[in-house]
C-alpha cells in the first residue's frame, strides 16, 4: 500500500486537521476490517456471476473480549437522510442510547444473514454471560447496514456467508483502513465514478472525530469538489457501462450511502444525534441530495464513558461535553464526511462486473486539472 | 378446531363488535400463515434441545402474485413503545409510507435468515419486473420482526430455515387464524402463562379494523381481564417452572409484544401512524407497561388505495378518511388489542421445553371464577 | 383546605406507595403555583362572559434564583400521544435534553401571552446574565401548554394576562398542590364530569416519582376508576348542561390533558423519554383513548445531575440511573397518572359558565356505590 | 423597487430554472406579506433602543377567505436541523399533516403575542364557523416562529404587538416579495452581513417549488457562494462594529435561520417531510453548520389537494405525486434554498442599532471580484 493515493495528496483544498492516520481509527480504541470478496475473472462474460462484494466491520471499541461484553457498548444515536436502506439494531438504540459492539456493512441481500452471524459471534464472546443463559439480552440487536451492489456484482446470488463476517472482525485494527474496492464497499459506486469504503478524521483540542463511508450514492453532474464543478466538467467521461444503454446511472439515482462517525468526545446520546444530522452537510458539499432509492442511513457513537452500558448496581458516573461547545464538532463531521467520500472515489480502483457492467476510477490529473482551471488547486 | 375457546366463549365482558372471525383475515384481502416447528418431545430431557418455535406471515394484500408485485405495497406506520426488538423495514415504511407486500414474525435470533429469505421469495414472485434486474428495488426491504422464545426453545441452536418462510406464506389463508402456539409464537409465554398467536377484529359501519399479536410479555401480578385483577389473584398458581429457581419471568419483565394491526379504512401513512400510537392503549388494559427488556413495536396498514405505491406516470388518485372521524377507530384498536392478547393466552396450550423449562396455559374456569367473584361475568 | 377528599379517600384500590403529600411536590426542590381567574357570579347569564380560567406552574428547581438562571435547567423529555393542543419550547428540549426553568400551563388562546412574559419574568431574574446582554440565550424558550376551557370560560375574551402568570410565580411552594378547579384547570372537565389539575407520587426506594395533570379529556361511557366500568354506570347522571343540546361533549371528544411527571431518579433524557411513553399506560386505565380533538402531550424531567445544563469549562460530571432496572419508574408514571386524573376528578366542584353551560362534579358516594358493586371497594 | 438587484444579477452561476418572479409567490395562491418596524434614527445613539424587527407572514392559500376557513389548510411537514429556536403549532402539524393558514415569522421574544393574535385573526375571518363557536377547533394551532435580532433591535422592548400582524396580512400579495430588512427579517444579520428575507424557486414541468428564509445565521468564514470561498476571502471585510469587542458574531454562531417551502406539486405529509429534510442540503452549500444557537427549522407545505382537510362526509379525493419521481424537488429544495438566501443578503442594507451596533450589506461589486478570481463569474 505504499503507493495510496488519498484526496489531499492530489491538492484538494480540504479543511480542518487530520488526525495522524486521517482514519476512523484515530478515535482510540476504534478498530475496523474487511473481508473482500471478489471472484471470477474481471474480464467475465455475461453469466458467468462474477462476485463483488464483502463485508466491513467497525468495533467501537475493539474486538478483543475482556471483562463483560456488556461494556463493549457505546452511547450512539443515528439519522436517515433517505431510508431507503436497511439498517437493524437502529429501534434499541434510538430506545436505549446504546449501540451494539459491532456495526457491519454489507451489501443489501446479505444483511440478514450477516445480523444473525453477529449474534453467534456475540453469542460465543459471551460464554457465562447472559447471552449464553436463557436470559434475554438486548446484544441480540446487533447493527448491520448495507448499500446495493448489484450493478457489479451477483447480488441475487447471496454469496456473503457468515465465516465472511467472522473474517473481517478478525482481521480489524486500529491501523489505516484500506480504502476503495474492499469490503461491503467492494462493488460499489459513486457519481458515477468507482466507490466504495473511505474514511477521514479531524482533530478538535485533544479530542478525534473520525468518520467511515460505504459510498454508493450520485449521479455525475453533481459530482462537486472543493465547490468546484467537477461532474459537470467530466460529463461523458468514463461513464459506467452495461448491457442496457443507457445504463439507470444515467438517468436517477440508485444508490446509497451509509456514514459512521466515532468519537471520543463524551457526548450523551441526544447529542451524538446532533452529530448524525450533520452527515448531510458533507454530503451536500459533495453533490448528494438524498435520492428517493437511497438509504442514505447514519451513525455516531462516542468511545467515552465506559459505564454508558450502566450499573446493575448503583449509578453510572459519566461525563458530559457542553452542547455549547459542539459547533467545532459539527464541522469536523461535515468536513470528515465531504473528505472520506473523495477518499473513497479516489483509492477505488476501475471494477467490470456481472453482465459485462463496467465502473471506471476517477483519474487523479482530471481532478487537478480541473481544480487547477478554477483556481482551487492546493499546493502541496 | 372444533373445540375452539376464546375470550369471548369464557363470558369476558368485551366491548365493541367484531368480524364475523373476530381475526385479522376479517380485513379484506389479508392473508395469514404459520409454520410451527415443535421437535423433540415435550418430555425432552436437559441438553436435547427441543424447539419450540417458527414463522407467522402476514400478508396484507394476500400472496397471490396477479400483476406487479410493487401493486402488493400497502400504505403503513409503526410505532415502538419499547425498542427492545428488532423490527426490520421500519426505515423506508417511515420513509415512504410504504409497506412490503409480506410481514413475517419469528423468533429473535432468526430475524436475519428471515429477512434474506423474504427477499428471495420477492425475486422469485417478481420475475420480468425490476428486482430481478439489475435495478435497485425498495422491495428489497422486508419486515420482519420477532419475540424472544429462549426460555422454552433452543433459540441458539438456530433452527429456523428459509424454507420456513415459503411453508408460512404457502399455507396463508384468509380463513380464520390459528391462535396459541402457533408460528412465531409456539415458544411465547405471557403473564407467566403460554402465549402466543392471538387474532381480533372490530367492525366500524362497513369498515373492519383486525389485530394480530405474537404475544411474549408481562408479569403475572399485572395480568388485568375485563378490568379484573386476574393475576394478583393468581400470583403462585401454576407459575412457569424452570431449572433456575426462582426462574428470571417471576423477578423481571423480559418479554415483548408485536402488534400488526390491519383496516380496510382508507388511511394515509401518517394517519396509520395515529393508529400504531394507540395500541400501546389496549396492552396496558391487560397490565403491559412496555418493560425494559421489551420489543414492544407495532405496525399499521390500510388495504385501501390500491395506488397507494403511485404511478410511474401520472398522479396516483386516492381516498383519505378524515382526521375527524378516526375516534372509534382508535377505540377498535385498544379494544382489538386487548382481545387479541386474551384469546393468544386462552388458545395457548402447557408447553415444556429446553432446560426442563415448562409454561402451563392459563386454565378457563379460574378466569370465569375470578371473573364471578368481581361481578363481571357476562351471560353468553 | 381540612376537608380535602382525594381517590384513595374514598376506598378507590389504587396500587403503589405514594410519598408524604402523595403529590409532584414529593419530588424535592419542585414547586407549584396557581393563578385562579373566576370573574362573574356563577349564575352569570349568557352574554356576561364568565371568566374560568387561570394559569398553573411547575418550577422543577424552583423559584427562588440563587446563583446562575442556567442552572435552573434540568434534563427533560417529552411525547405527544394525540397532538392537537400546542406546547412551546418542545423543539428545544427535543435538541438540548434540557427543560426551560419554568413550566406554564393555562388555556389554549393564551399560551402566547403567558410564553412571552414567561421570557419577561426570566430576562429580571437574570439580570448580569446572557439573557439581558446581547446575546441569544436558549431561555429564551420556556415551555407552556394548555388545555381547551371554552365550555365553560369566555376563551375567545382573552382575559389571561402576563401578571397572572407572575401571580401564579408568586404563589409557588412546595407545599401540598390544590386540585381540581384551580390555575389552568379551573373551567376544565373531565369524562363529562368537572375536572382539572390532580396530582400524585409514587415511591421506589429512596427515588420519587411525582405527576401533576391538567385534565380536560374524556367521554362518560369510557370512564373506569381501578377497572371498574363506572361511566356506563352513569350513562345518563350528571351529564354537562348547555345551550346545545345535546352538547358537543355527549358527541366526541373535544378535550385534551396535559401530563407533568418530575422525578429525582438520575435519568438521561433519552431516559426521560422513556417514562413520558408510559403516560399513555395510566390515561388509557381511567378510560382516555386519545381523541382527534386531543392535546395529550406530556413532559418528563429530572431534578437530579445539577449539572445538566453542562459546563462552560469543562466536563460534566452526571450520574445514571441504570436502564435494567426502570421498569418500577414505569409503572409508577401510569400508576401515578391514573391517581392525579381521579384526584383532579374528585377535588373539582360543580361550575356554571358562559352560555349558561354547566358541569357537575362527580359524586364521592357514587364511586363507592359502584367500586362496592363489582367488589372493588377497599376498607379505608 | 426598479433597482433590485438579486443573486442572478451578479453572475453567481445558479444552477435549475426559476419561475416568473423567482420568489415563493410563484406558487399559485400562496401570498407574503410583511409589517416593517423600523424606529429611532439609524444613527441612534445607545440608550434610545432602535426598534428594528418585524412581521412577515405567508398565507399557503391567501388571505381572502371564501368558503370554510378549514378548507385553508393544507398538507404539511417540517423538519429541524437545530432546535434552539421556537415554532409554534408544529405538535399537529405532526399528528394531523395539516398547516395551519397562517404561518407568521418575527422576532424570539414576539412568538407568544403574534400567535395569540393569529388566532384572533383567524376568529374574525370564521363568524359562523367551528372557531366562533364554543368547540374546540385545531385551527386554534397556528405556526408562528422566530429568529433572534437582538443585536440591531431593542428585543427586550416587547415592540410587535398584534396589529403588526393584521397589518402584515393586510399587505399580503401574490406579487413579488421584497427581500433583506424587511417585516421579520428586518434586524437579521447572515454570515456577519445584513442579511433577512430572501426568496427563489424553481419550475419543474408544471410545478413550481418556492422557498421563503428568514437569514439570520452563519459566521464570516463559512460563507461560500457557487462553491467559491467568499468568506475566506472576506474575513476582515466590513465586519460587524458593535460595543463590545470582539463582537460575539466573531466567535459563536449566535443565529438560526428559518426556511419555507411550498409546492403545487401533490404531496403527501410524508412527502413534504421529505422536502423539509433538504433543506440543510441547501443551506450546507452556503456554509451553514446549524450551530448549537441555532434555531434552523423547515416547514413544507403543497397547494394542491384542496380537501387535504378532509370532508366531514365521506372521503376525500386526493392526488398523490410519486415517490420515485421525486429526486428532481429534492434538488430543487436545496438550490431555492441556496438562492434564497443569497437574496437575503444582496438584498440588504447596511443598518445600525441598539448600543450602536451596525451591520453592513455585503458589497456586489466584491462578490463579482470573488467570483471572478475563481473563474466562477457567469456572463449574464
Amino acid at each position: 500500500m505504499s503507493a495510496r493515493v488519498r484526496a489531499r495528496d492530489l491538492g484538494i483544498p480540504l479543511k480542518g486537521t487530520p488526525g495522524p492516520l486521517n482514519s476512523i481509527t484515530d478515535v482510540r480504541g476504534v478498530e475496523v476490517g474487511h473481508r473482500t470478496l471478489i471472484e471470477q475473472s474481471e474480464q467475465s462474460s455475461v453469466g458467468q456471476k462474477p462476485i463483488r462484494t464483502g463485508v466491513t466491520v467497525v468495533l467501537p471499541r475493539g474486538k478483543s473480549i475482556s471483562g463483560k461484553l456488556e461494556e463493549k457498548q457505546t452511547f450512539g444515536a443515528w439519522y436517515s437522510l433517505n431510508g431507503n436502506g436497511e439498517m437493524t439494531g437502529t429501534t434499541w438504540l434510538e430506545e436505549s442510547g446504546l449501540l451494539s459492539p459491532i456495526i457491519a456493512i454489507t451489501n443489501t441481500h446479505s444483511v440478514g444473514i450477516i445480523r444473525d452471524a453477529a449474534i453467534q459471534w456475540l453469542i460465543r464472546q459471551s460464554t457465562g454471560s447472559a447471552l449464553s443463559d436463557n436470559c434475554y439480552n438486548p446484544l441480540s440487536l446487533p447493527v448491520v447496514t448495507e448499500t446495493w451492489d448489484g450493478f457489479l456484482n451477483d447480488l441475487n446470488g447471496f454469496h456473503v456467508k457468515p465465516e465472511h463476517l467472522f473474517d473481517a472482525i478478525q482481521s480489524a485494527s486500529s491501523d489505516h483502513v484500506d480504502e476503495g474496492n474492499v469490503g461491503g464497499g467492494t462493488g460499489m459506486v459513486t457519481h458515477d465514478f468507482k466507490g466504495g469504503i473511505g474514511t477521514s478524521s479531524r482533530q478538535h483540542g485533544d479530542y478525534t472525530i473520525g468518520v467511515l463511508v460505504q459510498s454508493n450514492y450520485g449521479l455525475r453532474h453533481q459530482l462537486t469538489i472543493a465547490g468546484v464543478p467537477v461532474g459537470e466538467e467530466m460529463l461523458e467521461e468514463l461513464l459506467p457501462k452495461g448491457k442496457v444503454n443507457p445504463i439507470p446511472f444515467k438517468q436517477q439515482e440508485q444508490g446509497s450511502i451509509i456514514v459512521i462517525v466515532a468519537t471520543d468526545v463524551p457526548l450523551l446520546p441526544h447529542q451524538l444525534k446532533r452529530l448524525a444530522r450533520r452527515v448531510p452537510l458533507g454530503i451536500a458539499l459533495v453533490g448528494g441530495r438524498g435520492g428517493n432509492n437511497s438509504g442514505d442511513i447514519f451513525l455516531a457513537f462516542s468511545t467515552a464513558n465506559q459505564q454508558a452500558m450502566g450499573k446493575s448496581t448503583g449509578l453510572a458516573q459519566l461525563e458530559m461535553f457542553p452542547n455549547e461547545l459542539m459547533d467545532p464538532l459539527f464541522e469536523a463531521v461535515a468536513q470528515a464526511t465531504e473528505e472520506a467520500i473523495l477518499n473513497a472515489m479516489i483509492a477505488a480502483k476501475t471494477m467490470d462486473g456481472i453482465h459485462g457492467n463496467k465502473v471506471y476510477a476517477i483519474p487523479h490529473q482530471r481532478i487537478r486539472e480541473i481544480l487547477n482551471k478554477y483556481n482551487r488547486l492546493k499546493d502541496n
